[in-house]
């Protein structure tokens, strides 16, 4: 299944595909299953079950929503970083031997279409492609072979960064946590409609329609199910929490002259089989 | 004001200081001003609103509840790192020009007298005595000036630290976030009660009694105000929000040979005006 979480008219809204389209209730509708966030509490079978009811829902009309991030508040936004071998050579950084992760705070997300915003105080905003694992059951030291069964869901995200404010200190948070720079979206993909760990699906980045980043998710040096094991030994991952699971080599940083992203510029993410994340790009004024 | 948040017999319960005892309601009870994180949006005069419902309520038997966290889930958890200068410098970090900021999340938050855990694949628990701001107000681009304005109290935090994780990449995450090494408490203390910024009170670490880190709040790199402005370039901070202002020197990683805390052992953390934050170590099985 493929969710929409979207706001019209003010109103919370959530849809499924189906037949072609999106169907969708929003909140007070009579049947309206509830939130994202909360369904993914009853797992799969409680997805399914809100989907259905979903369906029977009007068609939703795609050009007069906006479309929001899945999940607005995720417990844990865990972001890794050098996940990809050719990405960690381009910046510098040797292949660590544990995931490398930062936090993002969820006050800085957008959805789909949504502006990302050029902040004031900075030019050197870069874009960053990346596949999204949602977490939907507990896991806390669980075994490699047992991760994948506490995901529940993929999505695509812009992990947008600031990499002057990036690299002012040892730690990479500020820059990574501008606000309006984390989009996130626009679907929400069960894990039963993808190969185990999303893996093996093309991942690229446009920006103005040129390619400037392309791999597979095959080619993460920590799978998702590796990252899981390896996270869970340090904390609990809950349902709702997400990992961002890395960006493929072809940052702006990395290129000579680097290469950022300018007011009005539209950068998109394409991950086969979970969809197209576009967002605009506009000045903070 | 001092508030106390508890539970007692699985009741969430909010207490105030009051004629040199706590005094109470818990949610449900009539006259119950409802949870603090709610409570800060009303500002200070809320907060005295509140406060004086509460000194209505019954005296609280400190030795029957469980401390809770003052905030349970606050939208950012932002630890400054290196933000006193003796300590970058034990860590052989130089003094940053910008503050060095890394994230814990909610799920590893707990209260006064709880346990921190050991973790079963690691003996490098260190000890980080700090304070908390807590954001009172949406700080977006202040001046430092102004930044004060925006704070409505202080508190207390162990940033408990399990160092080899914490050291195997480039970001300190993971060593930050273990399960049950955040300690958080007992009071929140509004920021009338205190100096401006909480400046220039004693903050001292005791381990067994001993005292470990000692040091004032004035001796911080950057103090509250000029982190609120700085990090308010980047991204809003909102109501609720916390800043874990940086530990002393001392800590037990730069010591030889290193000092860990153990199972047993009980781990204070003293700020002037503020109160004590007391923890015992116990092993993670």
């Amino acid at each position: 299944m493929r969710f929409l979480r979207f706001s019209q008219n003010g109103r919370l809204g959530l849809a499924v595909a189906h037949n072609g389209a999106f169907h969708g209730l929003f909140a007070g509708d009579a049947g309206y299953p509830g939130d994202l966030p909360d369904l993914l509490n009853g797992g799969l079978e409680g997805l399914k079950t809100a989907g259905a009811a979903l369906a029977k829902g009007p068609e939703i009309d795609e050009t007069t929503i906006a479309y929001l991030p899945p999940l607005p508040n995720p417990g844990k936004i865990i972001c890794l970083g050098l996940n990809y071998k050719d990405h960690a050579a381009e910046g510098g950084f040797e292949v660590p031997a544990f995931p490398t992760v930062f936090a993002r705070f969820a006050s800085g997300l957008i959805g789909h279409e949504a502006p990302i915003l050029r902040p004031k105080v900075s030019d050197a905003l870069d874009f960053e492609g990346e596949m999204v694992a949602v977490m939907g059951k507990k896991a806390r030291h669980v075994a490699k072979a047992d991760a994948l069964g506490h995901v529940i869901g993929y999505s695509i995200f812009n992990d947008g960064s600031v990499r002057d404010y990036q690299m002012k200190t040892p730690q990479w948070t500020v820059g990574k946590n501008f606000d309006d720079t984390g989009a996130f979206g626009p679907y929400f993909v069960t894990a039963d409609e993808l190969p185990p760990g999303a893996s093996g699906l093309k991942i690229e980045t446009r920006l103005n329609g040129e390619v400037v980043q392309h791999a597979t998710t095959a080619d993460m040096v920590f799978d998702v199910e590796t990252t899981i094991a390896l996270l869970s030994t340090a904390f609990a991952l809950l349902p709702g929490d997400i990992l961002v699971m890395g960006t493929p080599s072809g940052i702006g940083a990395a290129r000579k002259p680097p290469l950022w992203m300018k007011p009005g510029d539209v950068c998109e993410i394409e991950i086969e089989r979970i969809g197209v994340l576009r967002n605009k790009i506009v000045q903070e004024v």
